[in-house]
C-alpha cells in the first residue's frame, strides 16, 4: 500500500467523520433522526457527488468494524427474556414481512415485462430488514427498550436469518440448478443453529472472560476483551454461514447477562460514536447520484421500476407490523421494518454477477433499498410510541 | 473485497486484540512494559509462525488508525509550554542522536564489506527513533510528564522530522541522482514549517472546534470531532511530505490547550486501549522468525551484521542520552531514544526497492530495527527515574 492510498484514506476517514456529525446535527435541528444525516453525508462525499469517500477496501472495513460495533453495542443493551417473551408476534411479523415483499416484487417486475427467474430475484431481494438502520434510529429514538423495539429488533434478526437461507436457494437457482430442498434446509438448520448455539455457549462464555479480565492488571482488558468476543463471534457467524453482525449482535446479547455489563457499555460508547457512522456513510455513498435523474431518458425505466419496488416493498413490511400483537403500536412496528440493506445489496450483486438481473432491475432494487432505507428515520420518529 | 477476505480479516482483527492482551498481561507478571508483550504476540500471530495476522492492507491500516490514535492521544496529555521550555535538550539529543548511529552504521557496514552508497543507506536507516514505542513505554512507566520524558518525546519528534529529511536525501543518492543541498533544504523547511504551523493553526482551530462542538446536540460530537480533526492533520502532514504521525502528535497538542482536554482524554481512552496494541502486533507480526536461526548457515552474514548494527544503533543512541542536561537521569533519556521502527523499516523498505540494500544488508537493518525495539521496553522499565 502506498503513501497516496495512505493518505486518501485518512481523508476519506476524517471526511467521513466530519460530514456525519455536520448533516447528523442539521438533521437534528430539523427534527430527523441524526442517522439520515449520516446517510446524506454519504451521497455527498460518494464517488458520485464529491468523491471524499471511495468505495475502497480500507473504508469498506471500517464501516463493517462500524455495524459489528454497533450491532453488539445494541446486543449489551437487549435483554434476552424480553426477546424470548416478543418471539411470537416477532416471528409472525418476519414472517409476513417476507411473503410480502417477496410476491409483491415478483408481481410488479413481471407486470413491468421481466422474465420470471429475474422477477425471482427481484422479489427475493426485497425480502430481509436492514438491523443496522433500523437498531440505530430506534436506540436514537429511545425505543429500544419498549416492547414495539423488542419485536421489531426479533423480527429484523429472524429475517436475517431467513434472508440468508432465501439467498441460498435463489442464487442456486440464478446459477442454473434446480430448487435443492435438503441444503436450503441444511443451510436454514445452520444459520437457526448457530444464533441458538452461539447465545447458549456465548452466555457462559461471556461470564468466564468477565471473570478471567477481572483478574487482569493490564490496561484496558475489559474493553479490547469485549471486543475481541464480537468479533470471534461475528467470524464464527460467517463461518456457519451466518450474518456477521448476527454474531456481534449475540455476543453482546451474552455479555449483557454478565455483571460487567454497565462498564461494557459505557467504555464502548466513544468507539461506538467514531465507528459508527461511518457504516451509515458507506450506504450513502454507494448511491449513484447520476442515476437518480429523471431528466435523462435512459434512467427512466429504471427509475419507474425502482419506484413500484420501493411501493410494494414498503407496503408489505409496514402491512406486517400490524401481525404483532400484545397492545403495541403496530404501525411503529410496521415503519421499523421497511428499511432494506446489507442483504437487498447483496443480492443486488450476486444478480448482476450471474446476470439474473439485467441493468434495469438492478438498478430497480438498488433504488428500492435506498429510498426505503432514506424513509425510514423520519418515519419512525413520527410513529414512534409515547414513553410509558 | 469477498466473503473470506472479511472472515480473514476479522479473525486478524481479534487475534491480535486477543493475543496483544494476554501476552501483555505476561510480560506485566514478569515486570515487564505491557508493550513488549504485545510486540511479542505479533511475531507469534504473524506470517512466520502461525500467520493468523498477516501483513495484508486491511490489518496495515487499523495498525495505522492504532498508532495515530495513540501519538494524539500522548500529544493530548503533553504540555506545549514543557516541551518548548526542553526544546534546547532535546534538539542536542536528537541531533548526536543521529550522527553517532549514522557514523556508527556507516563504519560497521564499510568494515563489514559493504559498498559505499550501501553503507550510506544503512546508517541513514538507524538515524530515527520510533515515537510510537517510546511514547507508549513511556505512558506506561507513567513517565510521559517527568522532565526525561518530556525531552524523550521532544527528541524523538525533532529526530523524525530531521530522520525524513535524511530520507528524502539518501533516495535520491540511491536513484543515482546527486546531491541537492537546495531540494533538502527545502524539504527540511517543509517539515519544521509543517510542525511549527500545524500548532500555531492548531491551537485556535482547536478552541473554535471546541467551541463549536458545545453547541451541537447530537451524540458522540466531541471525541468523533477531535479524532477527525487528529486525521485531517495526519492528512495534512503527508502532504506536507511530513509524517502521518506528527500530524496527529501536533492536534493532540493543539486540543490539549482547550477546555475540554480531560473529556476528550476520558473517551479516546478505550478508543486507544483497542486500536493501539494493534500497532505493536503489527510490527511484531513483520519479524520473520525463520531469518533469526543461528542454525541455518545461509543467515549468518545477516545475522553477524545486524548484531553489529544493533550494538552501534544502541550505543550512540544511548550516548546521545547524555548531552541532555538540567539535572535529569541521562541514562533513561538515552535508553528512550533506543528503539527503532517505521522510519527505519521504510528506509530498508526503500534501499530494497532501490538496489541500494543488498539481501544481507536489507535483514541486517530490519534485524537492528526490531531488536532495538524489543530491548527498550525492560531497559526503560530498568532506568526509570524515581517519581518525584
Amino acid at each position: 500500500m502506498n503513501h497516496a492510498d495512505v493518505g486518501t484514506f485518512l481523508l476519506a476517514f476524517a471526511s467521513a467523520l466530519i460530514g456525519a456529525k455536520l448533516l447528523g446535527e442539521l438533521a437534528e435541528r430539523f427534527g430527523q433522526p441524526a442517522v439520515l444525516g449520516e446517510l446524506l453525508a454519504g451521497v455527498v462525499l460518494g464517488p458520485s457527488v464529491l468523491g471524499l469517500v471511495p468505495l475502497s477496501e480500507g473504508v469498506f472495513l471500517l464501516s463493517e468494524i462500524g455495524v459489528l460495533l454497533l450491532l453488539f453495542h445494541v446486543g449489551l443493551e437487549t435483554d434476552l427474556a424480553e426477546l424470548v417473551r416478543v418471539g411470537a408476534p416477532a416471528m409472525a411479523v418476519a414472517l409476513v414481512g417476507m411473503v410480502l415483499p417477496f410476491a409483491g416484487g415478483w408481481a410488479v417486475a413481471r407486470a413491468m415485462g421481466s422474465e420470471n427467474l429475474t422477477a425471482v430475484f427481484v422479489g427475493a431481494s426485497l425480502t430481509a430488514t436492514s438491523i443496522g438502520i433500523t437498531a440505530r434510529v430506534l436506540s436514537e429514538l429511545g425505543a429500544l427498550k419498549t416492547r414495539e423495539g423488542q419485536i421489531v429488533l426479533g423480527a429484523a434478526v429472524a429475517d436475517d436469518v431467513l434472508g440468508l437461507i432465501v439467498l441460498a436457494i435463489v442464487s442456486r437457482v440464478a446459477e442454473g440448478g434446480s430448487v435443492d430442498i435438503g441444503a436450503a434446509v441444511r443451510s436454514g438448520g445452520l444459520a437457526i443453529g448457530f444464533l441458538i448455539g452461539a447465545i447458549a455457549v456465548g452466555i457462559p462464555l461471556g461470564r468466564l472472560l468477565v471473570r478471567a479480565v477481572g483478574k487482569a492488571g493490564v490496561r484496558g482488558v475489559l474493553v479490547s476483551s469485549s471486543v475481541s468476543f464480537a468479533l470471534l463471534a461475528a467470524w464464527a457467524a460467517m463461518k456457519a454461514e451466518s450474518a456477521p453482525i448476527i454474531g456481534a449482535f449475540a455476543a453482546g446479547l451474552a455479555l449483557a447477562r454478565t455483571n460487567r455489563r454497565h462498564d461494557i457499555d459505557t467504555a464502548l460508547q466513544p468507539v461506538v460514536d467514531i465507528f459508527g457512522p461511518l457504516f451509515f456513510v458507506y450506504v450513502g455513498a454507494q448511491v449513484d447520484v447520476g442515476l437518480l435523474n429523471p431528466a435523462s431518458a435512459a434512467n427512466r425505466p429504471a427509475l419507474w421500476l425502482g419506484l413500484a419496488l420501493t411501493a410494494v416493498g414498503f407496503a408489505g413490511k409496514f402491512a406486517a407490523g400490524f401481525c404483532a400483537w400484545g397492545g403495541v403500536r403496530r404501525a411503529f412496528i410496521g415503519a421499523g421494518m421497511v428499511p432494506r440493506g446489507e442483504v437487498g445489496l447483496i443480492f443486488a450483486a450476486i444478480g448482476l454477477a450471474t446476470k439474473a438481473l439485467p441493468e434495469r432491475e438492478f438498478l430497480a432494487v438498488l433504488l428500492a433499498v435506498f429510498a426505503t432505507t432514506f424513509v425510514t428515520p423520519p418515519l419512525l420518529k413520527t410513529l414512534r410510541p409515547k414513553a410509558r
